[in-house]
């Protein structure tokens, strides 16, 4: 909806207060052509990977782990990762994580995975 | 440095321990050609515009006030906002702040404005 392109002063409190759905990213700010999303995460993603382009994690509440091939992180309140283009992932939370993601307009979150968790990410 | 392309986990309390400078953005993250910057700020930045970019600026601690042509926005802890590509705007915060910020790489603190306080992002 490009009339939101510039929606003004973005709360994040306020947007995460709107939805409760998991594994979902929400648009709330754009960039050029890049996409500031958040979602809400609990339990564990598919594996998969975006063969073009980064990605950036950044946690605002809760704990998210990512595993990659080699190694785990682990993200709290603060803390930001970026996933190398090409890149397997799979992210992870105990507990409801609040989350906010970086890459361009239209990287679809299940990246070259795919699958019944795919969602177009709209505006919130 | 290329070499920090993937600094892995950036925690950004640890980063904005640092350094006191102020308006001297430091890169923490790189997504594709885009960086994550960080910035301590206090008092009036001056007036300028990015001719060729969007920018973002969130608020991490305190509070900034972002006056435009026409407004002045305010943005709290958790509050983030797009200036548009060619807008002028004059960051100002009354206490101090600090700031994430998201842009091209290489776009400059001045931007069309030039001066003496114009720096070059470096690696913190």
């Amino acid at each position: 909806m490009e009339e939101n392109k510039y929606p003004g002063v973005v709360g994040l409190k306020e947007k995460f207060g709107l939805f409760d759905d998991l594994w979902m990213p929400k648009i709330v700010a754009q960039l050029n052509d890049y996409h500031v999303k958040i979602a809400k995460v609990q339990g564990e993603f598919d594996w998969h990977s975006h063969p073009e382009t980064d990605e950036m994690f950044m946690v605002v509440a809760g704990r998210l782990v990512i595993e990659l091939p080699e190694e785990s992180v682990e993200l709290g309140v603060g803390d930001l990762y970026v996933v190398p283009k090409g890149v397997r992932h799979k992210p992870v939370a105990e507990k409801v994580c609040h989350i906010l993601l970086l890459e361009p307009a239209g990287t679809v979150n299940t990246g070259d995975a795919g699958g019944d968790r795919t969602v177009d990410a709209e505006w919130i």
